[in-house]
């Protein structure tokens, strides 16, 4: 439709319709559903009016074509001017076909790949009735104590970044109002939710507006380069003003500045939640905060339906800002093609075809390889398939491996670990014990298990945590695995076997006690579906891992934060004339994270040479380039993520000790070699100023190209301007 | 002097001269000093002159009046105006009669008492020749993983206001200029050193400009308000910046919003320290951004005697900035009466008189006894004098009691615990070992504890951290007790005794695996001088404990930051409508500290009557007064710190779950009642806005008058303007 015909549409609408255009709830209230009535607990304090109901603007949480159509044309019979409803739901890292969680898909760093996910993800829920996904999820995170870094590509900007535009890409394709294959993206949580004190979900988030801008803004903000079509708000304070009704950042930074103009809408509940955050006394007031702020879309409380109307009668809000809000939904609805088609991809035929369809399931097991890292290897993988293998621990036999943000996945369809290693190895050369379960053990299993370690020449040890104990609301103030997984170590330690730990979890752990007493360490995050497949890929060679880390491994958790993009202090440890005592370092652990960002272990070796600049400086007219010969010295054929650092010596303001500022992926055979350019520009050195300008300024750098973010020589350049 | 004499005496002095009285050197480069000449390591790179070393301001780290007379004469002999030097020094917690570290007298809340140990402080250092002290250090601290949390006064902003004045006071009097008796004040570190990422002295520090100037900021503020002549700069970046370098920060907000016109000094080469921290390439550089943002002294590095003169030539500085930092230097040294008797104090007889006097012993053990918290006592104490008691721990005979800060504090004549408890009960009943050493220990050591502690009828166990341990780059990533020692507690937890630890340390800790085990724990912090013999007074009943923590212990390290004044969040655990999960909340641990701000116990008990106000509302004319019937319903006189607490419910930026707006100290015979009266005024509510305004708002607030910051009922009242 032309924006005059919405605009016409809009016109005919009454307060009422409007206000209700702005209500997403969840299924239970919309006739044809599976669960319709079922309104129970919290969603029966809502006292939501038929009324409101026929006029509402969204649903949040519906599935399958069957009850989504079944939904939809119930309500467009209602619908007094048949507006169509929106169908959004949190398609995550897959719908049904569960990729591996984001934070190991961040660990691929295969921007193709993703977005391949991403597509996938969008076909399944597009041909089931979806419309929009809750995602990407963009939030930098630091503190993996909080449960919910695994929705996180991890803790750099840059990397963020590309992931943003890659899942967007994946989501949206080219052209959404044609190719009902694929659903609208909503970016989220707009902004910082990744950085919750102490870890602890849905905490204050408190930090300058340069950082804010300068690390924490930059993914959300390339996801809508790329054409996001929505943004969803943080649970958090940012600055002491929620999120969700926090003008400064909504109105002034995210419409004003940035020019967002598609559907912001409020995270479950967040818009009634500033009445708890203590800025708004009662439902009237967080209504008139998040819609002066921006919001369009209220997500399951009725602050906006019981309150808007009064509020524009009492002059506290402009009908206009109703308008631009309704505009905007009418205007993603006609994007998507909603008002020609109301059903859009929505196909029970197509559904049962596409959803888990073997292409699916093997782009999951791909990409779950290449998420997976490689942590140690004391030259014990890959195994060999022709000798006894014992499959030990709790993720030995489980399928609780599609991780948090995976309620469409079925765990039954999930390829365990052991299924996996099944397929590589004749099942008489295999025993298998539990050994323990997540947190608890009896002697009987503990024994069982040794007993099965007796039998055989290879110990696959399968630890980690279960999927409660991270995702949303999934903080742990410690972050080792349980005690008793790590009894289950030391018991295996003292049979003096090979030990291949296989550690599947949503959140770098402190893995003290681990990796000293293994010869190998794979961490696998939930791999998702084809999990098992996937891990067994690699650990009989099949696969060689490619992985590194896009968040860092702590030391242990009174390390917390750490990161690798950290400032150098007055007082670096590391300088040439430090003293012993005043320096700026920890008396019982070192400053440095047990793993490092974009560290992971390949079954071959890579050796670099020294990088070559063009030229010792670059103008803005003339950028550089610095190439490295990057050559496979071992014997197996591998992949290599190459990675560029640029250090800013000095600053207007202090800059990091090295920055991502891009890396490419080579495969190489054995003794091949490949030179990787990258170029850079002024536009990289570009960082937020005293006066948060974004400019550069002439003066000296460091270039860095290695195999993560500790690895590679100083080479000096300056800028020119 | 007039004004216009110190400017005239500016007038008469060479850029070279301005210059040198910039520069601040220890005594080594000083005629005179006990260890002239000794310039070595760092010092020698320095490369100062003869010349500029003659025309230096001040001298830092000089003790003893027979020295500094020294090198006072020496230094007028062959400085060409006779401008006398300054001597400064850490006096940080007593001169040579050490107090309880700081963190250690905010939990005794007693004002008068803090008074005057920075009164006996200053007299003890006066008549030693000392001119300034580096102190109050009022950096607000809420993670116990920096070892400098033991010189703050902890987590409060109100609380360290009050200790920043009541210490400024001590040591200033009123007086300065004739009261030769004291020393001028240098409040530090400016600002928010105590915010340091991960807990780890001299990292990163970022927040947003209203936490800054809410929260930490204002006992800086407070300081300067009671009149302290000084300010030292911090170590740390404040918004990307290092705080030496920070014009916003020392020009426009210290200088210009605060009129402050002191003498500002930057920390031990904290302006050369601008190199690594990646805002200068140089030391020119570094000189520049010093003496721009304001810092008039530079401390032990030679940015301004080696650059000054060029910048100046150059253009890049004016040299009017030089004169404005001359002229307040010898405006203090005015202020201090030193054009008249360069000596001031200075006096070997009152010094051997003073210094270490029975009077300044005995202030010391009473603000020691004071000072120590309380945290549990399962009906163990008081200890009885008559049964027989082994005093066992790496504490119980160990001089190491002073704590970081106490540099002139002599360890061999503080009284150790076991010292202390002999001064209590006689010898023949009592037994003492070592147990462990800190963080080692042998079996023998372990046995003969056993041993000792099997004769005995009670036990105390003296745990704790040694001095180094915490204080200047004493981070610890653990904060736990040394290993060796929760073995030495389940050791004698077996023996089925009544166990009393007492802890000496300078954090706090966390004190699981040592609470559970034992039947009363005593924190003793660091208690100074006289702690055995104050610590003594309390465990056999002579005093009456009365301390209330200052800074909440942490359950854990994975806890960390926790601290009362934190917001609600949109999902609090404890609401009544709170679901099971979706809160914010660990999996693992509670959101509790272990212990609480303002918690502590007493021999005695405390009843409180519902507080009652004096109207339902006030106004900015018409305060509100609250009164709580406090009475001792136990068998003992005792003190309690009655706390008032106020609740903002709903602000236009969010405001805390409780702040502290004033407590009362009252001393209670048995069964003895008092009315606690409060009054609440609208200046109290005054909060910073989302434009930073300090104003207050129209609405509803709780108040609570209670014994700690968790326990008190809620009084509702309301603001009406």
């Amino acid at each position: 439709m032309t924006n005059q015909k919405l605009e016409s549409l809009l016109n005919q609408m009454t307060l009422d319709e409007k206000i209700a255009q702005l209500l997403q709830l969840a299924t239970p209230f919309f006739e044809g559903s599976d669960n319709e009535g079922q309104i129970t607990g919290p969603l029966a304090g809502l006292k939501i009016s038929d009324e409101v109901i026929a006029n509402t603007g969204s649903v949040l949480g519906a599935s399958g074509a069957k009850e989504i159509n079944n939904i939809q044309k119930a309500h467009l019979r209602k619908n007094r001017l048949g507006i169509p409803l929106l169908f959004m739901a949190d398609v995550i890292h897959g719908y049904k076909t569960i990729f591996p969680v984001p934070l190991a898909i961040g660990c691929s760093w295969d921007l193709k790949l993703a977005e391949k996910s991403a597509e996938i993800a969008a076909k399944e829920a597009a041909v089931s009735g979806v419309h929009v996904t809750f995602a990407p999820m963009v939030d930098l995170a630091r503190d993996p104590r909080w449960g919910r870094v695994m929705e996180s590509t991890g803790e750099d900007p840059y990397l963020n970044s590309q992931f943003a535009k890659a899942f967007v890409r994946g989501f949206q394709g080219n052209d959404l109002q044609n190719d009902v294959n694929r659903v609208a993206a909503c970016v989220k949580h707009f902004a910082a939710y990744g950085a919750p004190e102490g870890g602890r979900d849905y905490n204050t988030v408190d930090m300058s507006e340069r950082q804010l801008r300068e690390y924490y803004l930059p993914a959300y903000k390339a996801a809508l380069d790329e054409g996001c079509e929505m943004v969803m708000t943080a649970f958090n304070t940012v600055d002491g003003i929620p999120a969700t009704g926090n003008k400064k950042l909504l109105r002034d930074l995210l419409r004003d500045e940035w020019k967002f103009d598609g559907v912001l809408i409020s995270d479950w509940g967040a818009v009634k939640e500033m009445i708890p955050h203590g800025v708004a006394e009662d439902e009237a007031e967080a209504a008139e905060k998040a819609i002066l702020a921006g919001v369009d879309i209220e997500m399951m409380t009725a602050c906006y339906p019981n309150n808007l109307k009064q509020l524009i009668e009492s002059g506290k809000v402009d009908e206009a800002l109703i308008d631009e809000a309704v505009l905007r939904i009418l205007r993603l609805k006609d994007k998507l093609g909603l008002f020609g088609n109301p059903f859009r991809g929505a196909d029970e035929q197509q559904e049962k075809e596409l959803v888990m369809s073997s292409g699916h399931r093997q782009a999951a097991r791909e990409l779950a390889a290449k998420s997976s890292v490689l942590l140690k290897n004391n030259r014990v993988l890959p195994l060999p398939k022709d000798k006894k293998i014992a499959v030990v621990g709790p993720f030995a036999q489980n399928d609780d491996i599609l991780g948090p943000w995976s309620w469409l996945g079925s765990k039954e369809e999930a390829i365990q670990l052991y299924e996996g290693v099944q397929n590589k190895v004749a099942s008489s050369l295999l025993v298998t014990a539990k050994g323990c379960d997540i947190g608890t053990g009896t002697e009987d299993q503990l024994n069982e298990a040794l007993k099965a370690a007796r039998e055989a020449d290879f110990i696959i040890l399968a630890l980690g945590e279960d999927s409660e104990m991270s995702g949303e609301a999934g903080s742990r103030a410690d972050i080792r695995l349980p005690e008793v997984q790590l009894q289950l170590v030391k018991k295996m330690k003292q049979l003096g076997k090979p030990i291949v730990a296989v550690v599947f979890n949503g959140r770098p752990l402190d893995l003290h006690g681990v990796v000293e007493d293994v010869d190998a360490v794979l961490e696998a995050w939930y791999p998702g579906t084809e999990g098992g497949n996937a891990i067994a890929d690699i650990l009989f060679g099949d696969v060689n891992p490619s992985g590194k880390l896009a968040m860092s491994f702590p030391y242990s958790v009174g390390q917390i934060p750490v990161y690798y993009n950290s400032f150098n202090t007055g007082r670096p440890k590391d300088a040439p004339d430090a003293q012993e005592r005043y320096v700026s370092q920890y008396l019982d652990i070192p400053n440095e994270p047990l793993f490092p960002f974009g560290f992971g272990l390949s079954f071959t070796t890579f050796a670099y040479s020294e990088p070559q600049l063009s030229a010792g400086h670059l103008t803005p007219e003339q950028p550089l380039t610095i190439t490295t010969e990057v050559q496979n010295t071992g014997k197996l054929a591998g992949e290599e993520i190459v990675q560029l650092y640029i250090r800013d010596l000095s600053g207007e303001v202090v800059r990091p000790v090295k920055e991502l500022k891009g890396f490419k992926k080579v495969f190489l055979q054995p003794g091949e070699k490949v030179e990787v350019l990258f170029t850079i520009t002024e536009e990289q050195l570009r960082y937020h100023h005293s006066n948060l300008e974004f400019t550069s300024d002439n003066g000296k750098f460091h270039a860095f190209v290695g195999p993560d973010s500790q690895d590679g020589k100083a080479i000096p350049f300056e800028l020119i301007k």
